[in-house]
């Protein structure tokens, strides 16, 4: 492992530094080359890093704003808004090069919208997109991608996400020529939007990728491809769904139930028997998952979900230092000039 | 109840006559005032009827042809070739007055494109939807539609949908004054497609609509709102990724665990503790519930899943008598001149 700084908005999030910076400290922790730069209120912060060992407090330093890019904030006045803001002084350290990546857990739009202003797309790639992993019930990961970043796409922005997904694939999964699909409402070639059939036809154009096809919303857990492409909102969409599907089955089996007698001898065989299939479906629990990825900037920022708790924020770090490390967007500028 | 006749496909999904006839026999044992007109090969038919009451047998007439339109065949070849098909004749014997509604399991953009041709939309509807209703975590159903007829949507075939689908909701749940949302990626005004929001202020316009505004896909399934408004491409994925989630989650319940020596004990827990959400997450399962049907034209034309077992498409069966009864599309017609 190398030497790493990341800058984190300790601010975004329902919850704020009560989360972020237990979070923080783990992640510091479990990574002993890993330095962090705090951005946010001094006051809320220093507290919470009382009990913290020196030797954990040397790699981390707190920057003080009081000033935050408030959940409820629409783009546009949080982008004229946003100066000396938590979340846009963590972007502006990564700008400067004080740090390779960024995590915040604020505003989605903000943060896609003052990353793409300050953190340049990189050339060759018309728009970031938000991508993240989803686990599979045969126990594997899926890439999906966009997850909202851009609501019309044409052909050649999904085929700039198939690349871009593929690339991210191959070293988030360690795959070699990973399977791509395209969202679709069906698998036959007349199917869907025209910009997703030209988009059929520059991935079957292009022979260094593996592009296998169309792929219907009821297979996005089967690990039947190992990147699915769509625009923002149907991306969106379908994600939301399945969080929400995965949070309905878990309220279910968590103790929703009317017979409280049975129930601790219930959730102990729940245990036994479905360990692991309880675990993926909590991957999918938004509060649990780490969140998604800004891909296709020239550098790396991870966007944690916004009720995330301590573990999944503490995921998000984790996950930006490994796409720094991994050198994701100069890997995708590789890709490009191929 | 009032005497009825409908026509069915009986060729059509996946099985075909093995599990319609059966279906239908018991449709018919159930509601006493109901007819059918059976289009298929009598070949194939008429085995599965020796075992029939003679009483039961008077209200079925067989409708022999040797011709279906195949599952796999695009949709403009299907319609061109179509003549003489199980799926053509029974939708001609509604237009005829032969029957007051229709059901098939087969090829789904056949059923649209054939039923939009014969069966002319109702005046003041641009274009016919497919409509289903989604049981929710609280015990109730919601209205969700398009589900799939029409990929690219304005804002005003959204209202006619809104529209189509609060009375649809009045009807079937039985409920007065139902609320409406349309499906978008976030709840603030400003979200989501041109379309969507264009459809939003007329929706906000028309008093004697209920619209309580966005939805996300998380809250599909909660029970937030009535009618679930959205175009065709968008509704069919969130559809299918509901279906593919509680599938998935059916079967792990249902015995992917590797430990045998504890499931019949599990599995009699998980009837004790969860059986009305079990049921619920059943109703999901595209294998048995009774599909969608296809709204805002002068008759009823109901599509079966193609994999329905013979439960479900007696449910269809249900459900077109229900419809035709409740004389859906003479209210639609009445709610467009209010």
């Amino acid at each position: 492992m190398s030497r790493l700084t990341l800058a984190l908005d300790v601010m975004g999030g329902d919850i704020g530094p009560r989360i972020t910076i237990p979070a923080s400290i783990k992640a510091l922790e479990k990574d002993p080359m890993l330095s962090l730069l705090l951005f946010g209120d001094s006051q809320q912060i220093n507290p919470l890093l009382e009990q913290v060992p020196s030797a954990l407090k040397e790699r981390l330093r707190v920057c003080h704003c009081s000033r935050v890019v408030e959940n409820n904030q629409g783009l546009s006045y949080a982008l004229r808004h946003s100066k000396g803001t938590s979340m846009r002084l963590a972007i502006e350290a990564v700008q400067k090069g004080e740090a390779q990546g960024c995590v915040s857990a604020g505003n989605t739009g903000a943060l896609m919208g003052l990353s793409k202003v300050l953190l340049q797309p990189l050339k060759g790639i018309d728009r970031p997109a938000l991508i993240s992993l989803l686990p599979t019930m045969d126990g594997g990961r899926t890439v999906m991608l966009d997850l909202g970043a851009n609501i019309d796409c044409n052909a050649n922005n999904l085929y700039q996400f198939a690349l871009m997904g593929a690339i991210f694939a191959e070293n988030q999964l360690d795959l070699v020529f990973p399977r791509i699909a395209l969202l679709n409402i069906g698998i036959e070639e007349i199917k869907g939007y025209k910009s997703i059939r030209e988009a059929a036809d520059l991935l079957t154009g292009n022979s260094s990728l593996n592009y296998i096809g169309f792929i219907e919303g009821n297979l996005l857990l089967n690990g039947k491809a190992d990147v699915i492409v769509s625009d923002g909102f149907v991306g969106n969409i379908a994600l939301k769904t399945l969080e929400g599907a995965a949070k309905n089955v878990i309220s279910l089996i968590k103790g929703k139930s009317r017979n409280h007698l049975l129930k601790p001898l219930f959730n102990w065989l729940i245990k036994l028997l479905f360990k692991d299939s309880y675990q993926r479906l909590q991957k999918i629990n938004p509060d649990q998952y780490n969140g998604a990825s800004l891909i296709g900037l020239t550098s790396i920022v991870v966007k944690s979900h916004g009720a995330a708790n301590i573990e999944a924020f503490n995921n998000a770090i984790h996950d930006a230092a490994l796409q720094a490390r991994q050198q994701i967007p100069e890997k995708i500028l590789a890709g490009l000039q191929k």
